[in-house]
């Protein structure tokens, strides 16, 4: 499946249909790939302008980390649904088939460490759109806020996609450690979204 | 510009360039599409099947709302790029040109109703998403909560939108009006939300 040639309509189209692929995986990888445009965005529009000639560095360090991060993403949702598929022929295997278990387990792993990649990219955005937040030109200020929503609920759909296959995962040590890394990964997440919570109230756009 | 036709990297190419359109407005009208869109592959999942034969009815209502969410939806995309360079070409205008200010004033006006409508339809999806996170498929379930966080990032970014735009409108009555109904909409956001995030504690979604 071509997500990145495939048109916004059509693409909402294929989430709705009665199948479980694409799905919210696929989904939070554009919605991450929609926040790293948007903070790209703002850092373009902050990038040339007299008044911020001190965050220059720092405006072009987002675009670049951007960048990759699109990249990235687009990898990311064409293996998610790759992996989902692979789960989807291993539980299809006759339950008697004595390899069934075995090459269902190394699916149900690999489906949960696609996610788990799209955990990291999205903190990765997040820890970015607190420069725009912070630094970005004001006149867009409203979309690097915006970035920050959809960085912020990629990680979330990523965390709820990573959990959903840890829990037909029988590898308790697997399990613990992807625990362990996602709580990490979450107080992580939750020290920058509560930073720029604390710029939006400062700046008026909590209402 | 025709964005439910346009391919999903063409159309971060176009919000990540140095140009304020398209910006948040439309990308939040895309992320509720997304979000009707997955609430209604999770409907569409539960529909017909044995185990959740007492939900049908309320799964048939979320198809219906999620299709009716994502028509407008995709109205309120190009009429919010429309209404924002309404706005430019009111600023653009000479500055001793005596009716300036008044197409500025109307045009913002506008530009900050669009928005409004996205936070209307991302309350109203947030609305449907209580049904498919507490009745939908379990395989599905966290497709529910990945609707659900999208639905309230899109409600945000349509609150971020409108007070962007109120700040610049001078009548003082209508920016009342408009912060009154954020108000509003903003307690039935939470509302639903914090619903959906105690079924997510209890299903062992939340680490």
């Amino acid at each position: 499946m071509d997500i990145k040639n495939m048109p916004l309509k059509e693409f909402c189209d294929k989430v709705a249909e009665k199948s479980p692929v694409p799905g919210g995986g696929a989904v939070g990888a554009v919605v991450a790939a929609l926040a790293a445009s948007l903070n790209q965005m703002v850092a373009n529009l902050t990038i040339g302008k007299k008044k911020y000639v001190d965050y220059q560095e720092i405006m072009e360090e987002v675009l670049e980390a951007m960048e990759y991060s699109r990249n990235k993403l687009q990898e990311i949702a064409m293996k998610d649904i790759e992996a989902f598929n692979e789960v989807m022929k291993a539980i299809k295997m006759p339950k008697d088939d004595p390899s069934r278990e075995r090459i269902l387990q190394e699916a149900l792993k690999k489906a949960a460490d696609i996610p788990f990649e799209l955990a990291r990219e999205a903190r990765n955005i997040l820890r970015y759109c607190q420069n725009t937040c912070r630094w970005g030109n004001k006149n867009a200020i409203s979309d690097a806020y915006s970035a920050a929503e959809l960085a912020k609920a990629a990680y979330r759909i990523a965390m709820y996609n990573v959990l959903i296959n840890l829990k037909s995962i029988k590898d308790k040590e697997f399990v613990e450690k992807y625990i362990t890394e996602l709580e990490e990964l979450k107080n992580e997440v939750r020290g920058f979204y509560t930073d720029i919570r604390e710029l939006v109230k400062e700046n008026g756009f909590e209402i």
